[in-house]
């Protein structure tokens, strides 16, 4: 029993399936460097309260800091070179290595301190890590999204609900209302740092500590921004974790959408888009195939995230204070959660960089007169009709169309006096195009060029302020 | 088809089982308040826009407050007063209503309006009227816990990691983890919340108004603080609905723990906490028994609102632009997930109002000897020993006590000098208490006395100020 | 507290939310037929132990009759005739209702009968008796897809996968995929009811019964085919609606997935199929539109599903035995797993009767030429190509099809020297047809029009037979 | 684009991210064993066909049997021997190796095969392959609760609802309730089983095989019972992965209420049981600390099988036809799902061969005489009192005894007289103890010692049979 962190009264070793079972250091060890900055810090507070000498101190930094270099350094032991020594976690890994470096001051450094406080420091400390990148990547999509959707402003389409041509709206208008969701994401993840970024540092196991911590001090050493305020809580708090993860999982779910639209607008029927060779696979039977795998995949991750998140929220379910052990399956899941995220904005802001757009193929479709039948109903309301009787006759319109696979901008007057008699904008009503459609949208937030080319720019700013 | 807001093109009747399927009324007409809201200041885009003249708005106007007056009086026909009527949603039982009241100008109402954006305002404007009653619960939830903590926080209990007896805490300390707990769901909601009262009117069905809308001036009649950007995003988004119901889901959880622990606490077995009978049941079978039903229902209901969470993430994912009728599905969800959150914080406030501490027995069991072995273990550290080591040694010496049933406060100064020789504080080992273990962790989130007895008053003043 | 079905020990009132809180004849009374069921098989077993005289019996015996021709009939107090009574469940009703009707040998009903068992009884002869009803609607579902495919088993349209063209394929075969699936959700259903069918009464409160019941008489009269065999299991057991709730959440996922390519299928792009008016609705703004409702709600009820399987496993999570009041939580999620699948599998059905197809549109569209290019490599690979050089050189055949705007179908004896030298059939290239590329996959499974016709009689006929 | 099984249209290179992003390698390597195994088939299939020639089939088949050999040894690739080669799959990886070992032949195996159907296959045959053990590890947790519950037959506990002292049970009694739960579970996985065993091969990319194969031949000698009989549904079913995740989430779930009970019983305040060195772990800080980790472990793993339940129905919802690769994202949720179920299961036996009982402190729990309320009432009855009333006398009873701290056992004859005038038997009133009133519960699935006895070797040998 001696390699464990704990054992004094145990009399029996551990069952080694039990042993293979209960270990994390096959992913947590991901959390050494955090786990060396936070002992750092605890050094200091060590020193600060009397139980560490100065030399023992500088012992114990000087082995931290050799320690940090193997980590960092391209032999690092934890970076796939070679198989991991089999250990219960990353805890009792570093505290082992120090004690090789640092000698035996390191049997000091776990006074007044519990592992309970420093996986919770360094789940924290790691997220932290990350959030520089995570904005980047946000930054990166955002900005790809803005520019794509400034470049195709004037590119129409058919926009769609229920999956059925409703209104001609600019390509560009679509691709900015995936980035409206994106910026509420980000604010989303903004807010959620702001409760990552709390010390639970000197929270002891449970009770609080007995050492006279300047938890202050400790909080500005380590980057945070806030104190916990109750022991138990602090140990135990996994909320950062699932809120994270809903915040992914959210995201997810947004790109999901966006994949959906633009694998619907690669295929044969739809034809709007061509992914780039950079984002797309074949088929190993058929040749012609191109596929929009990276699409695909991003939809597919939504579920991973949305299974995370039932994950970490079933896990927390009914547990009593404080830490349980059942805990230690926040890792993975929040290390799973994290890196998903990452992956699918990277590939998300590659496929906008290098789809192409068949112009031509967009605006046959947007021609569509079906598309016209609103501003139609409009024409009728501004000559006086209610609206709900313009919209019964524009119906019958439609239906006239249909059945004789006509355009009803080829009416003859004639025709028009018998559909709605004494409609007076029969010539407005055959000049009307998805260019005139789409100018008359023209307040906040509609489809104009105008609105478009406005918006576009706002969230290339945005972006690049992120 | 008469009856529908649609139907122009429709030859054939709908199927009698798919207009039941499809139907929304019976549990969208929890809405009809917004929506005659929502008309309100449509008919006032509309008069500015020319649409309806100046004796058009009065009808209208005065038809909405007499629909409002019904509908908020003892008689309204959708407040359990007879059966509803068979309608396919609450636009459409408006839209009668309102025709009946305000006459034809009422066909003129839908001018420029889709239910597309009507529904996604009605649901925003539903959810801000139930903000003020969700932060009076949160307070009253969280003052109840405050002052329970102040009342009790002399009142020591084992405290427990991995519910094994860790290390003595005050009875208001545990209260108060949860209060934390609280106060972060606080904090979500609010920040929730500033993504609820984002204005979609003004979005049309999916591409942007024609009208010459003034959406400030709408925003600000209907209490919203911001506007949409996109109309496509506009008519689809439901992060708000989901990111309410994950707030609610993790304030679920944490109700659920809490929970757990009092549903321990009140076991014969525990003993510390005794339910007030107006919270508790009884057996139709065992005569004898008195269960804490309340808290058990508050703990199954966090599984419901897992529930509602993952069913609006997974409704969602992979849904193409714009709106599509999935997103009825989105209702029912979001409403139970609001009844629901109402209901167990007003269910917790009053189990925390009512429940009786039992410090007699919740004494005894912190008066455990095991409670102190980690103050054992400080005092060898005062003498030198590292940590590591004097965990050890005190794993030795509770083995000792276990195996001949004894307490180590008992050990003659001859045993402490075989267990660990040169101890120098067997009498200061001798003297340890719940009292002063409790009293040594002082530092901020700590449990001694002093510190719970600040943090429950802070508690108290922030639910004040809620 | 007097109606209350215990109370004995209870001194103060309980509180009018908690009351309001925990009821669950809101719900529940949907178990009263159950309850008599079961009420009627207890007096039998009470008769025998000699607790209840003969004349006792009787008159239990005529008050239940009295009991369910009342719940049968036009007037039942619990079929929306007026509010229902403000009760806790639905056991205190039949208690109260019985001792009006029964007089007074109703107060002994309760002798040697839990809550606990009489729940889980009622729930499992609720299940039972919609079992009927279940298979029903999926030998509709199924018969309707199995004749839909012999309908169409020789309109060919492009199969897909990644959503692009991929080869030819029938309709029919199409249609009898999802069939597959539902096959599948048969043999799941029948497996899982086999597991419902166990009788738990005789269980008591936890510890099993006192009196000398006859247990294989009771299911005998009641209908199950199997005793459970543990009491403290059997009254906690919710693993049955566990189950049924996962197989109908498979189903409505199979349905979500039917509902997406029929929807894609009914859009302007690929317009193979035409919704039946009966299924479909159009926009209230946009007088055009032919919306694929039905399917829209189909594909998000699955959503639904799994949310309610979430719940219930997260619900059933880390409860300790034996029954806890979390497990009320069971009975709404069950509810409507059960009413969402008979509604989606109606629905299904029905739109499966309704829809027309576009033969013309398909035809033209499974004449896409890309669609032989594995038929293509085949011949290649028939005059001795490797498969996967065949797969590069029509690989480069596509690209220049592709970049050129041809069909290879049409490319010369000098271009087939050149792109694949030795190439020995280019008439046989030039026949190609997506007729003959469906022909050739003529094993078991496969889309030639032989299988699909055999495929799609098997299931005419096994959906006659479920 | 040479290494890839595609990519003869492309003509730029794949972006480095998005082949990072979108490889399976690093998870589905685990396949490998199965895909030789399906690839000899396939060698037969093509020799049949007259693709291959009987030459090319025997280098093709020495070539495989090399290959299986390389995996099976100690030194395979793929077996943590050095970090694995940077490929998409596991079937390139295979086709590249077999090109090494079988020469030019290999470049013929691909001839009327699509790695559509070759992923499901393998999928398949990975989970046959585990089934053994599977069932395996089932049966010896089974067999150690039934030996475990024969052994502790005659040791009384208190059985709890609601976490309230209801009657006493015999702690094997309570063994076998979750016994009773894996039978189940054993059931459902043997009906799941037999819908995993369905050979998928044969169906092509989508549209089935153009060679004349023996489908029937190919499952026999791949071990499959049934043969898939559509192809679209084949390639894009994952129904059996769904299934067997759901049946690990509610043996998860079991497991977890098994461990939760473990738990309390292993506290301080239950101290029923005393969990074997050998399963249990201490404290870095508090050296009394012995805790249950492994049974809080299984209880937080039930959480993850639901986040991979919920993430495969997620993944599939509302999927199109046929394959797509979101399907990718089905295999890490399936492997982790599988080593989860087999790790529980083992350790979970584990702890229930390690675990003591503290026969003295069960033996003074359940002499409560709180528990023998029912049967006191039961005695009353006897007398005639109808239930309901017994039932409130004997809640009087029990405040008295709450309100006097004394054991009804003890009152005097006069008292009785007073409380329930005419009882005819204080003496057995008297006399009632936790071994009287579990001997009266002796119908089939009752907890008196004979029943418990009976039906713990019922298990016993259930499992062997196994």
């Amino acid at each position: 029993m001696a390699e464990k962190l704990w054992g004094g009264r145990f009399t029996k070793a551990i069952a080694p399936e039990f042993e293979r079972f209960s270990e994390s250091f096959s992913y947590d060890h991901r959390l050494a460097l955090a786990e060396v900055r936070g002992s750092r810090a605890h050094v200091g507070a060590l020193q600060r309260a009397g139980i560490v000498s100065e030399q023992e101190a500088g012992a114990l930094r000087e082995g931290l800091q050799r320690l940090e270099a193997e980590l960092r350094g391209p032999a690092s032991p934890l970076n796939g070179n070679g198989p991991l020594p089999e250990l219960e976690d990353v805890h009792t890994w570093v505290a082992q290595r120090l004690e090789q470096l640092a000698g035996p001051a390191a049997r000091k450094l776990q006074t007044g301190r519990s592992r309970n406080e420093q996986v919770a420091l360094d789940l924290r400390l790691y997220l932290i890590d990350h959030k520089e990148q995570l904005f980047a990547l946000l930054a990166r999509l955002l900005g790809n999204l803005g520019r794509f959707a400034e470049t195709y402003a004037e590119v129409l389409i058919p926009g769609y609900t229920h999956l059925q041509r409703a209104q001609p709206v600019s390509l560009g208008h679509h691709a900015l209302a995936y980035a409206e969701m994106l910026l509420r994401d980000t604010a989303r993840l903004r807010d959620a740092y702001s409760r990552v970024e709390v010390l639970p540092l000197g929270s002891g196991a449970l009770a609080g500590s007995t050492l006279n911590l300047d938890r202050e001090l400790l909080a500005k050493e380590l980057g945070f921004t806030k104190l916990s305020q109750n022991s138990l809580d602090a140990v135990s708090d996994r909320d950062f974790a699932c809120e994270l993860t809903f915040v992914f999982a959210l995201l997810g779910v947004h790109l999901s959408r966006f994949a959906e639209d633009w694998i619907l607008y690669s295929s044969a029927e739809f034809n709007f888009l061509l992914m780039g060779d950079e984002y797309a696979t074949g088929s190993s039977l058929m040749p012609q195939k191109k596929n929009a795998d990276a699409l695909e995949l991003i939809r597919g991750k939504s579920a991973r995230q949305v299974g995370n998140l039932t994950r970490l929220l079933t896990l927390l379910k009914g547990l009593p204070m404080a830490y349980n052990r059942d805990l230690q399956e926040d890792k993975e899941a929040m290390f799973d959660a994290l890196q998903t995220v990452l992956g699918v904005l990277r590939i998300a802001a590659g496929v906008v960089e290098t789809t192409q757009v068949r112009a031509d193929r967009a605006a046959r479709a947007a021609d569509d007169p079906a598309l016209l039948a609103t501003d139609l109903a409009d024409l009728l309301v501004e000559n006086g009709v209610a609206f709900r009787d313009a919209h019964e006759i524009v119906g019958h319109v439609i239906s006239k169309c249909v059945a004789e696979e006509r355009d009803f901008r080829a009416f003859s007057t004639a025709e028009w006096a018998e559909i709605a008699p004494g409609f007076l904008s029969p010539e407005r009503a055959a000049a009307l195009t998805a260019a005139i459609s789409v100018g008359r949208r023209n307040s906040l937030g509609g489809t104009s060029i105008e609105q478009v080319r406005a918006q576009a720019r706002r969230i290339v700013e945005v972006a690049t302020r992120l």
